[in-house]
């Protein structure tokens, strides 16, 4: 007997390797659709209107399955954002976006240091033409209060790899290094919260019970 | 600069390939030796003596690092343990143990069903002839009320490489789909609690701080 059944065909709005690898390794067996967004734009309108990052969240993920959902509407499509949010010294949230470069992951990295910050995941889910499910996920990290030369023999190691992640860290490798406290699902972390979406797929007939 | 400094050495006292992969991944140079240790004895003597399971952790970490140490003085030898225990219906604690085969993994899978299970990691690190540091780390795990055929799928799809794990399941593959809640850091999981044991290598001038 099958784990998953074979209709609706599973498919995930996304290019993300780390999104894939968590729903890989959790035995799903889906079909990557990369979704032509302008991310950048959809955040910037968010944050004009000072819309809470747990609704562009959603929306960033809606943008996605829904963009791929209107060429399958048979399928069901699932689309995931994660935002990186970190309340700054003078009291106000900032939005972290992936580094463009070394110098910009750097920076980013000694703005976090010393702080909490949430990864707030938005995931969605496509039908037929319409949403089917959503859910938003917060994991909270803490990085401790590394050394600069801590931070130049980490982003040496770790180089170019850094700048996939919308915190310039991997905490599947050595980014574990960075943070003294973790609180949250490692799946959500990696960009995919698994205990949702597995719990949507069986109450959808996609997984057995 | 190296992230980790060439003396001491590190020894991991184990042949866990899971404790393996979790030091590997974030980064560290080890070498990994195993430490002959008659766990069930010990773990007997344990549960005789009515002595709690964050000491019999520790007790177990404690031997196998002991027990490298002894043949490498030099060395910071680590040593892990985890114990698996859940509260059953009539109120006690009940000790699971690696699966012996197939048959006892789906009927210790049964028994977890529908229950939350703490996971104790002990784990333990002795230099010079004596102990520096020693760690317990707890993490509770439920386990959703999963119908028989998809047990039977699950282990029809695994095999035997849940005997590997003495809870019956890999985390980080399939055995997700068991659960409805996770708590607890992804590594200490895993089998090597991250967070406390980088905390201590970096105070105890093995990693850069």
């Amino acid at each position: 007997m099958a784990l998953q059944k074979e209709t609706p065909r599973l498919v995930l709005a996304s290019s993300s390797a780390s999104r894939k690898a968590v729903l890989e390794a959790a035995g799903l067996r889906f079909e990557a659709v990369p979704a032509a967004v302008d991310e950048a734009a959809i955040k910037e309108a968010c944050l004009a209107e000072a819309i809470p990052p747990e609704d562009a969240a959603i929306m960033l993920a809606e943008a996605k399955a829904e963009r791929v959902a209107c060429r399958m509407p048979e399928a069901l499509v699932i689309g995931g954002d994660q935002l990186l949010v970190c309340r700054m010294e003078d009291g106000r949230d900032r939005w972290f976006d992936k580094p463009a470069d070394l110098a910009a992951a750097r920076a980013q990295l000694l703005a976090l240091r010393g702080r909490m910050h949430r990864l707030i995941s938005g995931t969605v889910a496509w039908r037929g033409g319409e949403r089917v499910w959503q859910d938003v996920t917060v994991s909270r990290l803490t990085m401790r209060g590394f050394s600069e030369a801590f931070l130049d023999a980490y982003l040496a190691v770790e180089g170019e790899a850094v700048l996939s992640s919308v915190g310039a860290y991997r905490l599947e490798a050595l980014g574990v290094q960075l943070f003294s406290k973790v609180e949250g699902e490692h799946s959500a972390i990696l960009g995919m919260p698994l205990m949702p979406l597995l719990r949507f797929l069986r109450g959808h007939g996609v997984l057995m019970e």
